[in-house]
């Protein structure tokens, strides 16, 4: 199928960023990747064309009634010098999942795959030095049917582009002070937040703006029905150290299913942990603090890969976790993940995705 | 402030479509309202110019993170030769309330209906004839900020597009079947059910389809907490008539907040009725049907004004409601709310906003 996928470089390369000066999702690289789909041809028209806008009708329905999934990876340079991706293969079929929920229609996994691969090779002078810096990867798709009216799109676009990034947190792994927000929801069961689909993302803002103004860096969702139940923490899957046990919030169908999620579990059970995945309360979470019990807290995303997190506070209850240091475990799993994703540690797994 | 106002005419004016051919939201007119915001310098270079496609970085953030709001309202013609508006204040305050829930900048109202108002004037001609045809109004705000990352974009452009429109049910006016939709959910409270956002519109659409399939019109969503109390219909609020008395679900905060809905329950107290906003359980209204005492029950919002349903499915019950024929008073509230809309009835309530 790669025959299909037509290439036209760009005559005039960009500059590029200092890397010690990245931010997150600021700079873009030389090319982008786009395929366009409409119900009579199904998706046709793969290129990878120079960076930069897009035309859309101003009534694209992206644009009023939000069909739109997204994905997040990231590419590294490894010892070897060659470009290593991390679990590509299940960001994309979490994709066709996210597709599914939004009635986008689903895409063919392997040659996303191979186009994405072939646009970080060409790009692949973008793939950042630096400990904590990566190529970042976003595919997303967009209806681009011009019509108002509240239904499934008959026509879209895939595009993929690429950005070099540092840490997600400037200060690199550092343990955040976390909001628990009882009053605003992320999302709740028989909505979308098993999805990769921009509304999850818009709902949470709000919440976000406010922690920040009380002095926190994110907040940890509760879920939509009871204000109980622990989901998330800002826009990462979230793990707990209780009594040398480790809990995660069991996939309800509120949740995202993580891929780092997937990572940390599989290597916390090859280290001999126990890992439970459940419902956990917020209640018990602090009762595990009062006790002493609670001895690690972290988020888990592509972006930060491990957030280890510092305080929660809820409501006028505060508790300290780790004496405000990231905690070995953390420090670890950071450690072995970054390591697998760059190519340092050996891939017990097969993790790491080649592009050849 | 209207100096502010730039306008910039088509010099080639479309072909109109027929206007018994319109369907809902195909066409666009000769021209456009925009108007940009930056963190620098707000809201500024407000503009009227022709029609067409925009400029997106591919990295836009409403593209990603889905930071949009949206409003719709229509135009019409009145028999004394005006052009008429049905309460944009009301919708354009809702469109603030939306950006306050979306962390959008909010808007000079009076200064965009002032915009809306002129951008109407100059495409005048597009506002169809027809007793079921208006001009449909669509303001909406998209995050343009190029940058990935998940908190409020720094940059903002906001639109205004018309669209001739005819019926949004092709048959007009006439009973529709509704599933009572008990998996999926639109909202809850504590997300976005009460803005006007495109992520509620996002998560609707596979229920909607499923719906569909099965046969039937459109959804009646329960709420997301425990899938027992009546929230909306479709895209609209919804109203029963129950032994006498009339019932619409409460506003707790995963309803949207219709112009429509303030309209009718204005109209039904004006009338005598008895209007009762309060939380209602599926459950006991399929009793009331068993009864005998489910009168009549619809659906109302800007594009179909009032559309009577004809019939629910619950689970494995259904019931038929006003013999499947459109009601007395869902018929008498069209023919009022359409004729002050058209100017063909008056006006007490100064509700119509008249073009000068």
């Amino acid at each position: 199928m790669m025959s299909e996928l037509h290439i036209n470089l760009s005559e005039s390369l960009k500059s590029k960023p200092a890397s010690d000066a990245l931010g997150f999702g600021k700079y873009f690289s030389d090319h982008m990747f786009i395929m366009d789909y409409s119900s009579e041809d199904g998706w046709h028209d793969a290129r990878i064309i120079p960076y930069g806008p897009i035309s859309l009708d101003p009534s694209a329905m992206v644009l009023h009634y939000g069909q739109e999934v997204f994905e997040g990876m990231k590419a590294y340079r490894t010892p070897l010098g060659e470009i290593a991706m991390f679990r590509p293969d299940m960001n994309l079929k979490r994709l066709n999942n996210s597709c599914e929920r939004i009635s986008i229609p689903q895409v063919d996994t392997e040659f996303v795959l191979e186009a994405i691969a072939q646009l970080v090779r060409i790009d692949q002078e973008w793939i950042p030095d630096g400990e904590e810096n990566a190529l970042y990867i976003r595919p997303f798709i967009i209806a681009t049917e011009a019509a108002l009216g509240v239904r499934a799109s008959k026509q879209y676009m895939l595009m993929v582009i690429l950005s070099p990034v540092g840490a997600y947190y400037p200060e690199g792994i550092h343990p955040v002070s976390i909001y628990v927000e009882e009053q605003y929801v992320r999302a709740v069961r028989g909505g979308t937040g098993e999805a990769k689909t921009s509304g999850n993302y818009a709902s949470g803002i709000k919440a976000q703006e406010i922690a920040k103004t009380k002095g926190f860096s994110q907040v940890l969702w509760l879920d939509g029905k009871q204000h109980k139940y622990i989901e998330e923490v800002g826009s990462m899957n979230v793990f707990f150290k209780v009594n040398g046990e480790i809990l995660t919030p069991a996939l309800t169908g509120s949740i995202l299913q993580g891929v780092t999620r997937d990572s940390v579990i599989t290597l916390l059970r090859e280290w001999g942990y126990t890992v439970v995945e459940r419902v956990i309360s917020i209640e018990e979470l602090f009762e595990a603090s009062r006790q002493g019990l609670l001895e690690e807290a972290f988020g888990t995303g592509t972006a930060a890969v491990i957030s280890p997190i510092g305080s929660l506070s809820w409501g006028d209850k505060n508790t300290e976790i780790s004496g405000g240091v990231t905690g070995e475990l953390s420090q670890r799993l950071y450690d072995s993940i970054t390591g697998i994703q760059r190519g340092k540690l050996a891939d017990p797994f097969n993790w790491v995705y080649t592009v050849k």
